[in-house]
């Protein structure tokens, strides 16, 4: 599709200036893709592209700025394989589950049109004092910075609304995920788009780092952790105009209640603590069981079947429930914070492990937190679950809470008393009941609560951040107010 | 109406433990009210208060919270009188403007329910993965800090569509209009609602600092400088869980195009620039005339007119259009901006001045600034104007354009080609058109763009920030999904 790599500035590719890096596929560890970061000076050239394209492309009609999101959706099911193979390189995740990412990117255009003109658009109200107009413009130049979790579908949640309310785009996706934003750029630049309304960028956090601290972006588009979404509130701190929106990390709680289909709630259990190897913000990261021969019962099934879920290259048939973890590095980590955990007094009830040192495939892990007083609350984006046991509900809503951030949240329970009560104490952006709890729809909001985000949440209300209101007080031509206020002493022609 | 003085903490009237302070009517500078700071500890103790009481107050059905809002609408309209004459005493300004300040916080509740409605509020939608269920939940206990400019109704503009999403307040408003808060503590005592649903404190920026500081806030409603906003907005920088809402200083342009009628559009001007002695965060602060016949003409009678606008003190009849500025200092403080302004190379067209050192009447200034190069971008919030001529229309928005906070703007001219253009270029949140720029609609979203605001406009769109939402997708009873995933190797009996 194109012949020289690396960067899209200005609708040009440019050999990335900066430092060399590759992605290799999590479970082979084949190098899959090579480039080159983006310079110091890049960057700076991607921003002003952005800047300059915004005043073109902030006064198209919403209708011209549509076709090219309509043909972005066309190109996305055109080069749906290759865009699927390069997610399943990049992440080692199996096909099915790429697929059904590649699936949501090419509904979001609709989805952000509806939205736009539910949540934001234009209106005219005739009141007493005349008529008002309400309207909606875009910032400027924002930029997008997005982790490996979901390469595409992220970006393209953040791209399409803002694109679409006339804002440009300075992209950089994860480093981990280089193949997939090099195809998205190729896709993008495909549409016909004009030249430097969306720029793609390769690169680590130093890029990031340079994007962030730029004066001439509007604002920061933001998925990723905590630590460096915190960092980015701080550098942005004085400047309260650039418009921040964070989505980070995530410590989500599922509680099980009163259940007779043991089996659909172990399904439930697996798929939301280890779909995608656990490296989903809407991951479960902790579940609360009853302290009863129910809970004893169903945790000797959900040790038993963790055990069983099959694990495999992407392309493997039967399809694999799970692949590899990005790479070999969070491979590590996830394994040294089971280790702190058991250090902190954890039992292990199943040992996450990695069988194959060369090969970043790890199988689920289970380790019983009860006993553990201290609070551990850091999200291990990982294929971990925390078992918790509870006496009461209360109890177990009570300590579902105690965390600094959650996102996503369910109850499994054939009681509607009990998601009564959940969904009336859970401190959560998903507040789910008998379902996974990592599923989410674009025709809803979604967002965390605490620590993991700043009140941007995402999803339908992606328009209400990605455009300001302006409101308008008119009348045709100039005359006196029918009744004016006193002590203006001009004689008065209405 | 209450015995003893200060402050409302937890439903109970107490005697503030820190410094006391008075207040006095800014033209005869008699003292009209005397009380004390909040200490520190009581500071903390009214966070306690409203963090105690959200639990209750978040549960109740809107339906119940809507009671004591529509409850403190009539005891606003009961106590009418003693409200307006307390505004008049605080600020000094004309009865009729503190009159129309009451009428519009009367109006507020039912406002904010139909936002609250439209905006927020609850929905079940049906999709092929099950339903899905929109909600809205309250961040918790909000501190309130607002500015002198409209005492009654900014306030009242927070704190009303924040209770009635379920937030709890803490409320302090500006130490020069203590006897507004003392009565809008009274009123809402009044009420009967629940004892710490609102706290009232009373204190200067030492307050507010204490305030803002607290960790165990859930977010920070604010008016007042850009100055102060920004660092209210790094004080939370990391703590971006907690909602930040900042409307701040601006530099409003006013721009004169093509106009038959010229005594409207002195109107128009005098009305924009003058109202409220300049004191209000939506007055016009620079006015761009066209450099030609037409423009001297207007500018000559601009001045003899301004000149002949009618002051004096809040209770005269025939009405004044202005009454003082809010105190001596802040007389001085424009005085003192007025000469650096000519220091700049600014040429006086009328000298504002100040007539009586013991009384904070001021007489409107009008600086033509057309020979300044240096940027000169402070809002002055007096009534002193500043002129600028142009020589074509474009430069006119260029211009308007060159500052890093605008809040409201507008045209003045017959043209439509003329609003059509300003429409699409000017960067301000309020966009009006033979309209004077300081009236606003509680029926469209209002807020300003740049350093002006963090992209959390009030009015209609207060809602949006009063509560987050929640999505759940659910269904009754705990069964497998219709097309479970691969590689779980349940037994699946549907």
């Amino acid at each position: 599709m194109k012949a020289c790599h690396d960067l899209l500035i200005n609708g040009q590719w440019q050999v990335g200036l900066g430092e060399k890096f590759i992605s290799k596929e999590p479970a082979s560890q084949q190098v899959i893709w090579e480039g080159y970061s983006a310079s110091g000076d890049q960057v700076n050239q991607a921003v002003q592209a952005a800047r300059m394209a915004f005043e073109h492309w902030r006064k198209l009609d919403i209708s011209e700025r549509l076709k090219y999101l309509h043909r972005f959706e066309q190109v996305i099911k055109q080069h749906k394989d290759v865009l699927i193979e390069a997610l399943c390189h990049d992440t080692g995740r199996p096909y099915w589950e790429a697929q059904l990412e590649i699936q949501a990117v090419a509904g979001k255009a609709e989805l952000a049109f509806e939205a736009y003109l539910q949540r934001t658009g234009e209106r005219v109200m005739a009141t007493s004092g005349g008529h008002i107009q309400l309207r909606h413009k875009p910032h400027g130049a924002l930029a997008v910075l997005t982790s490996f979790a979901f390469p595409a579908s992220i970006a393209t949640g953040y791209i399409i609304p803002a694109l679409l309310a006339g804002n440009t785009i300075i992209f950089k996706g994860s480093e981990r995920t280089p193949k997939v934003s090099d195809l998205l750029a190729q896709l993008w630049q495909s549409t016909g788009i004009p030249g430097g309304v969306i720029n793609v960028l390769q690169g680590d956090a130093n890029v990031g780092h340079h994007l962030t601290h730029h004066p001439d972006i509007n604002g920061v588009l933001f998925t990723g952790t905590t630590t460096t979404g915190i960092s980015i509130n701080e550098t942005l701190a004085t400047t309260p105009d650039k418009l921040v929106c964070l989505n980070m990390s995530a410590n989500n709680p599922l509680i099980i209640g009163e259940v007779q289909n043991t089996q659909a709630a172990l399904y439930h259990i697996l798929h939301s603590a280890f779909i995608s190897s656990g490296q989903r913000c809407s991951n479960a990261r902790r579940l609360y069981l009853p302290d009863s021969t129910f809970g004893d019962h169903l945790l000797e099934q959900l040790i038993e079947q963790s055990h069983l879920l099959m694990i495999g290259h992407y392309h493997e048939q039967p399809a694999p429930f799970m692949g590899p973890v990005i790479n070999l590095a969070s491979a590590k980590s996830i394994l040294k914070q089971q280790q702190l955990l058991l250090s902190k007094g954890a039992h292990v009830l199943l040992s996450a492990h990695q069988a194959d040192e060369k090969s970043a495939f790890m199988s689920p892990g289970l380790l019983d937190i009860t006993s553990i007083k201290e609070t551990f609350d850091q999200e291990i984006f990982g294929p971990i679950l925390q078992v918790c046991r509870y006496s009461s509900f209360d109890e177990a809503i009570d300590l579902a809470n105690k965390s600094k951030y959650i996102l996503t949240s369910g109850l499994i329970s054939d009681n509607q008393a009990q998601f009564d009560e959940f969904d009336c104490t859970i401190q959560s952006g998903v507040v789910n009941w008998n379902q996974p709890i990592t599923g989410v729809s674009g025709a809803a909001p979604y967002g965390g609560v605490g620590l993991s985000s700043n009140h941007r949440p995402g999803g339908w209300y992606s328009a209400d951040y990605c455009a300001y209101p302006t409101t308008t007080m008119y009348q045709h031509g100039v005359s006196f107010p029918s009744s004016p206020i006193p002590g203006i002493n001009l004689k008065i022609t209405p």
